[in-house]
């Protein structure tokens, strides 16, 4: 794929909202690259992560000018490799809200059907891979905002184990689950980027045997259609059930205590210019003020336990199987003004577990409900990226 | 040392309570380990670390009749050494207070001084070696609980590096700052008993050449006296003055909202026997509960923030020179019932400083004020105990 390709495409794109801000020196930069003897590789970055004199927004009037001085750590890696960056991505305010239609832009719109929404936080380079703007972008996920997009624009979307990115010029929102991760049209471009971002060397994949799959039905959340076409799979799959008493009856609760109360400390010396945020993103950080320094300090503790409990639901398994999301992508009109109501739950209720327990999970498109995609969400061990990647490509030839 | 005469001692000094629980099987324990080629050394252990079939209270009313099934992992390490537990210690309610007065054992009296407080919560361990019934006792120190009673009982009070011992079978108080320490007579003892509690091997003290020393003026606390003793050994060991305005400015709330917040979480499972405890205790933890999920998070990125600072200070000097507490021993008819008032900051002014940046400090008995003792406070760096110990050492012999 070509910079010049990708350029033409995201204009001729523009009305889905899915890149914001082209960088006009791409094929500048695409030719430096050639000259260092680099194959420039087209790639679109969320409008979260710092671009040196590229403008990012956070999705948000508050910073709907401002131009970073200097490069996010990952895209400084992926620059160095040879990636140029084609332009921003559309992402949710402050990547807070799982359907990228609170942002200064606009709503994102699914290629797929552009009533819908693409998901979010991470919607807009979801939407860039689904259209084929770029073979690959980069998102961020802290409760799924990579994996919901990619369930519901029909992409790969891939976080990686906690702590395996550098954060630097990543705009944060609850530090203990930020990962910087991967939108993309294929596994091989997932892999090449994973190894850019998270500065790792090359490995060969090891020929695999049975892959054996657990399936953790207490914590899945599926409407009819998409449970049953979960259950195909399952089956198919010969995945086993396996449960995790201590995640199912307070995971939930605790990740939320941890992940609103870190955003809200994040947002607190910004508290004179809340008026500005998008309504729905403001009662989040609102909620957050309500926690008690007891309750978070609780919600770490079950963490630790729930870490514990999926250690050793893990020892027999390579991966868990879940729904990415609950239903495939809404309509627009049904989620404008209700952001953060029955929807949220309902895109963000597979992709808490991940984050709690510090691991890598990946959304591969490979359910179908309705004439729109849903991913098939596979968790892999804490650490072991590469491995999940070998999994998910197994998986992609296999059903 | 012999063990019979610790234990003959304690039980003549009994009026003290400093150990509130004698060991009987302890002159078995010591024939055996010289079977097995130890020397029998004794020991004393805070009340709040678990001894296998020996009563541990916490000095709590709840758990007067505990006997723990188990040995806290530092007990079994001290054990397999060949050190023998001749009893327990004295210690304020559940570690949590500086004077030792608040304990269903009755308030522990300082050896060089009947009339006043030995200073807590490691109390008794600090009574027992000021008296001489064992030569090296086991504390806790979570805010200055082992720095502060040595400096009012004039003997050596050692808090390690956070992390540096195991914390299996210690009832916790604040888990972000809880350490195991030592209280001895001498500073060979505690370098024999840190190097058994971490699990350290020998190493040979590198000759010292001059000693560089700060004195982070900003962050003193001291009555007059005291500081005029103070200044007098900064004088004469010719410190610098260093200055941390991070720290000043916002490092003892937020080791204050740590602090509480976990004591306060710890307790609140045991909220219905809230009535059982000491009011100073309860206060306390009623206190903690008032601070909110953003007061935590945002304390730990100030303490993130003070270790960077206090790394930094440290990078031309190997220690920090503090009083270790800002008076000599109160009476008891002083603190009685005003265990949490003016006297709790006198108390701990000088010692949250060490637990905030993770780092070692040592209470040495090099202070005399109106006929008593009160400590210097070395702080060294963190993971540097060892190297901490010498710069002691050579203090001791300096001063």
């Amino acid at each position: 794929m070509e910079v010049g390709d990708a350029l033409e495409r995201a204009r001729r794109l523009a009305d889905l909202n899915a890149v914001v801000t082209l960088n006009d020196k791409a094929e500048v930069e695409a030719r430096a690259a050639e000259r260092r003897g680099l194959r420039p590789v087209p790639i679109a970055v969320k409008d979260i992560i710092y671009t040196k004199g590229l403008r990012t927004t956070m999705g948000s009037r508050l910073f709907k000018d401002y131009v970073p001085t200097y490069d996010a750590s990952v895209v400084a890696r992926l620059k160095r490799a040879g990636l140029i960056i084609i332009g921003k991505t559309n992402t949710h305010e402050f990547a807070s809200g799982a359907t990228t239609t609170s942002s200064v832009f606009g709503p994102t719109r699914n290629p797929l059907d552009k009533e819908r929404i693409a998901g979010g936080s991470s919607g807009g380079s979801a939407a860039a891979v689904a259209a084929g703007i770029v073979d690959v972008a980069i998102g961020t996920d802290t409760a799924g905002s990579v994996r919901i997009p990619a369930s519901l624009c029909g992409v790969i979307g891939f976080r990686p184990s906690s702590g395996s990115t550098p954060k630097r010029g990543v705009f944060p929102l609850s530090p203990t689950f930020d990962e910087v991760g991967i939108l993309a049209s294929s596994i091989d471009a997932v892999e090449e980027v994973f190894k850019v971002i998270a500065g790792r060397k090359g490995r060969r994949a090891e020929a695999r045997r049975q892959l054996r799959l657990g399936v953790p039905e207490g914590l899945i959340m599926a409407e009819r259609d998409v449970e049953r076409a979960f259950y195909d799979i399952v089956t198919r799959l010969n995945a086993s059930s396996v449960k995790m008493p201590l995640t199912e009856g307070r995971g939930r609760e605790a990740f939320t205590v941890i992940r609103l109360s870190e955003a809200s400390a994040v947002h607190l010396p910004f508290k004179d210019v809340w008026g500005e945020y998008f309504p729905d993103v403001r009662r989040l950080i609102e909620r957050g003020l309500t926690y008690r320094a007891v309750d978070y300090v609780g919600a770490l503790e079950v963490m630790r336990r729930a870490r514990e409990e999926f250690m050793k639901v893990m020892r027999d398994l390579e991966a868990l199987l879940l729904p990415s999301t609950a239903v495939p992508a809404p309509r627009i009109d049904e989620v404008l003004g209700r952001e953060d109501g029955p929807i949220r739950d309902l895109l963000t209720g597979n992709s808490w577990l991940a984050p709690l327990v510090g691991a890598p999970a990946i959304s591969l498109p490979l359910m179908r409900v309705g004439g729109l995609p849903v991913g098939l969400q596979v968790i892999g061990k804490p650490g072991q990226d590469l491995e999940l990647i070998d999994v998910a490509r197994a998986l992609l030839n296999a059903v």
